[in-house]
């Protein structure tokens, strides 16, 4: 037996004799159990004995797992691992140190009797004598949904976050809507300046259940990408509402009342559940610099940018020094503007090449499926890291990588770039989940700012706006055509707050970061993203959102919760 | 060294010491040598020992074959090989009775220096430094091919035939224009009959390089798959003019003069390469009945059936036994109407559940991809069987259909339906590649003639056609309000002499069938589907059609040979 499969009959005794000290004795002293279904209904992780131990005194009895099993070599500390409880088969990973957890990650894959219709399972498609085909019925759905018939689960954005769930909402046989305020699915990638690609590669970048194929480039160019989405929404046949935007949502004791604006004209739905899904952000966020308004030129939100065409010998001014500012300025460096960058506060940067040859090669490249790991096994492995061993391993990453790649970033600070790498050191990942912000990848703005094709002021307030330009704290004079506030956005609770309410937004409290207690993400420590893809205090208020890989995991995951509550399976 | 290895170091001896006395004795006195432009620049099989000798004797020094390998156990007789040539690497597969080769097959994998830009090979996709977008470069290509820029290739057809080899050609960088006289991609298939679903299942129907995804169902809707196809075009950036159709081709010295007709005006078109994709059938045939100008209804060909919406209550005589008479017939039931079908000469009926759960599922199923066979893997199994082989192996598994179905047949026969197998009894892949008619595969219709929804008349000739109905040979009178004329197609190089010319249509000859001397299908034995995605006695004109799966494995070939031709490459 595998050290293991030992350690998994051990969890099994423990956890079928009802007894949570053996189980919490398994782990490490700070070992880790993060749950994703499997056991409760959320996503929630329990660090150290004594959490551990009355989450197996809380769960274990009604959970009913059997039937461990692993897939880890005689020789392997850790490894993939699958058991089955009531609500159906789970699977996980266990990383071991001297025959304790570390790490357990237990998650819930399908839910008994509502299995996905893949592959094996796959429905016929074959129309029954005199039955409607398979046009009449979508027609018929398309017609009927938000007027005969309620959606169960309202959507609002159709962005990836919104089409990976409705994808997994309808192979759950869900009934949903989704809605968007742009004209076509995908024009929120379309609308973004002309030379943007993703910034991480293909292999993390794949939506769920439709891969991309064999030939599709690295990096996709963001009009391919903006298509590549509206051609996912039709092959999934999700129902999308475009051109409508939601006005406002209440929730009632027997569902809610949404009311939602198409194409002009106001209807009301009344869904069991709404999903916010209107990316990781809130609103535009403009400083108030005195004098702006008798700026002469144009003056906007980053947000705003139509790109740089049309800009040519123009002088720009960007304050911010984050991924849109960086972005913006090499748009307009390709245009024939003349930008300066005004970076008032740190930023951290990681280079694209780093970001998909370091950091994603092992479990996302060329390499890793050739290796025969799939998206879905490289998924369970990232899931199977607790936030808190992720922070360390992502120290010790950046350790190495400031190292490897000192030439880079000491170029960038000869510039006059001020560099960080979040507080703790962790670098992109730290502040990616924490707040969302304060981080550049970069896929060429760098070298603009080195070569000096950018020009830029660094660590340094903006002391006020005049009528031919900008003032800086040290009394520079910036003279300036165009001022672009690349200066980030709010809380996604701000969507809560205006279209929901404020009684709401105060029930539920943050949205995305875990309580690092670091910049953009106070305390106290949670140990999972705040609200996110989980039941919050409002019931039937969900939030999806976050990056292409979160969209296509956490849906399948947001999917049997909601699926859970039509079946009324749930137990809480 | 395994049975195949050691075969294959002797093929490599006597292929590299030019002896092709020495590779003939390799192979059975009626063993079989396929090859797919590997070692000549065409699909040809020779024949038994002379042929073999004189094969390799014309081709084994200029192709230069070396390194081969294999993929077969030790104790296996046949299995799947690869081997390099001068002009790239190629694969195939080998069968071995008591140490001599049954068959080998053959076939050019890549261009050596034009490879596939899949996998690891796939582009970067990011936007150089002030470089054009990808819509920037999409956009150009749009405005100017046909315009400024004329196709290498023009493909005169987007079905999937013309789809699949435009794929090809994208991913080889060879410029090509698709014309297609339907408005959208996929109207081929959205104006079928209603409940009309692809009779081949999900595994077999892929189109080449985007594979369906996995919830995909087993027989795809007819509309589904029409949008899939304009999907398709789309994700692989194929240029189609819809709303445009092929007036007239001639062959020049210097390619083709195409004249064109795109949403009604004239354009002429100067591409190097002509390929017709316009399916693997001619034009619309009605005999000429006698008394048919006296009919008060109306009658028209199964092509022109817009479905039997409307027609409840009608009286409908449906003149044909093949698969559209029994769609057609299955239609008009749905929509309540009485359909007589008038069949003339012995139909060959094969069920789809046989089509799936027999024919095809060693190859193509869901416990064949389980089991590794890729489609790759799949398709170059079945086209290293000569067409030789496939018929003894088609009468060998018919002789078992017939007797484990028994039942199914002897009730048609009950209903009087007249049966055949084909001639020799090779049944559905019989006359699928001699002549693509006289069989239907049983989605329903069947049934339906059984329980005698569907009323029959067979084994008899139509005498005349009266002002309300039809006369049989027999004197029986018929009422009718409409005619439908499912007597088929004309043969597919009918094309040839409406569009480009009789002298071209007389020096190409016949399309499909191999020669088989069967129905629809005269002599001499060929050995190869005639004139199919392959060179033609006319330059620059070539032939896609046939199904999905043809379309998909052929495609690669052609694209193959015409790259080849773009770059200069063919030696003959």
């Amino acid at each position: 037996m595998t050290d293991v499969a030992a350690w998994l009959a051990s969890l099994n005794q423990a956890l079928s004799g009802n007894q949570p000290e053996r189980v919490a004795d398994l782990f490490l002293e700070t070992g880790l159990w993060r749950d994703f279904l499997a056991f409760d209904w959320t996503l929630a992780t329990h660090e150290g004995r004594a959490d551990i131990a009355g989450f197996a005194a809380r769960r274990a009895d009604a959970t009913g797992a059997s039937a461990w099993t692993t897939e880890a070599a005689a020789s392997a500390s850790e490894g993939f691992i699958a058991f089955e409880t009531a609500k159906g088969p789970g699977k996980g990973y266990v990383r071991l140190v001297e025959g304790k957890a570390l790490s357990l990650f237990t998650m819930l894959d399908e839910l008994k009797g509502h299995e996905f219709p893949l592959r094996q399972r796959r429905i016929s498609g074959l129309v029954s004598d005199g039955g409607p085909s398979w046009q009449d019925r979508r027609e018929q759905e398309r017609s009927s949904l938000g007027v005969n018939q309620q959606p169960y689960v309202l959507i609002v954005g159709a962005g990836q976050a919104g089409l990976a769930l409705g994808a997994t909402l309808r192979l759950l046989n869900v009934p949903h809507l989704l809605i968007d305020k742009h004209s076509r699915v995908g024009d929120q990638w379309r609308s973004r300046y002309k030379s943007l690609t993703l910034h991480d590669p293909v292999w993390y970048d794949r939506m769920p259940y439709l891969p991309f194929p064999d030939h599709w480039p690295v990096y996709t160019p963001k009009d391919k990408m903006g298509d590549w989405l509206e051609f996912y929404a039709s092959v999934m046949e999700l129902d999308v509402w475009t051109g409508t935007e939601l006005k406002s949502a209440r929730p009632g004791t027997d569902g809610w009342t949404a009311t939602v604006v198409r194409n002009g004209e106001e209807l009301e739905l009344h869904p069991d559940h709404v999903v916010m899904a209107v990316g990781n952000a809130g609103f535009p966020r403009v400083p108030e610099f005195p004098g702006a308004e008798t700026f002469k030129g144009r003056q906007y939100h980053s947000s705003a940018h139509p790109g740089g065409a049309g800009l040519a010998g123009q002088r720009v001014v960007v304050i911010g020094a984050n991924n849109s500012a960086h972005d913006i300025c090499a748009d307009l460096v390709e245009h024939g503007a003349h930008p300066v960058m005004i970076q008032r506060s740190s930023t951290h940067i990681i280079r694209q090449s780093t970001m998909t040859d370091v950091m994603l090669k092992p479990l996302y490249s060329q390499e890793a499926v050739a290796a025969g790991l799939t998206t879905e096994r490289a998924d369970l492995i990232s899931a199977s890291v607790p936030i808190r061993l992720q922070e360390i391993g992502s120290r010790q990453a950046w350790a190495k990588i400031r190292e490897a790649e000192a030439p880079f970033y000491s170029r960038l600070e000869q510039a006059g770039f001020k560099l960080d790498f979040a507080e703790d050191g962790a670098g992109i990942a730290g502040k990616y989940l924490r707040s969302g912000s304060g981080y550049y990848i970069d896929v060429g703005a760098c070298e603009m700012i080195a070569d000096g094709r950018i020009a830029l002021r660094s660590g340094i307030e903006v002391s006020r706006i005049v009528p031919d330009g900008i003032e800086l704290a040290d009394g520079e004079h910036i003279p300036a055509d165009l001022i672009i506030y690349a200066t980030g956005f709010g809380a996604m609770e701000e969507w809560v707050s205006r279209l929901i309410g404020e009684d709401v937004a105060a029930r539920i409290g943050r949205c995305w970061g875990y309580g690092s207690g670091f910049r953009g993400d106070p305390g106290p420590w949670d140990g999972e993203m705040r609200n996110m893809w989980k039941p919050t205090a409002q019931q039937g208020l969900w939030f999806m959102g976050g990056n292409l890989a979160q969209a296509r995991f956490y849906s399948r995951l947001l999917g049997l919760q909601l699926k859970a509550r039509l079946e009324g399976l749930t137990d809480g």
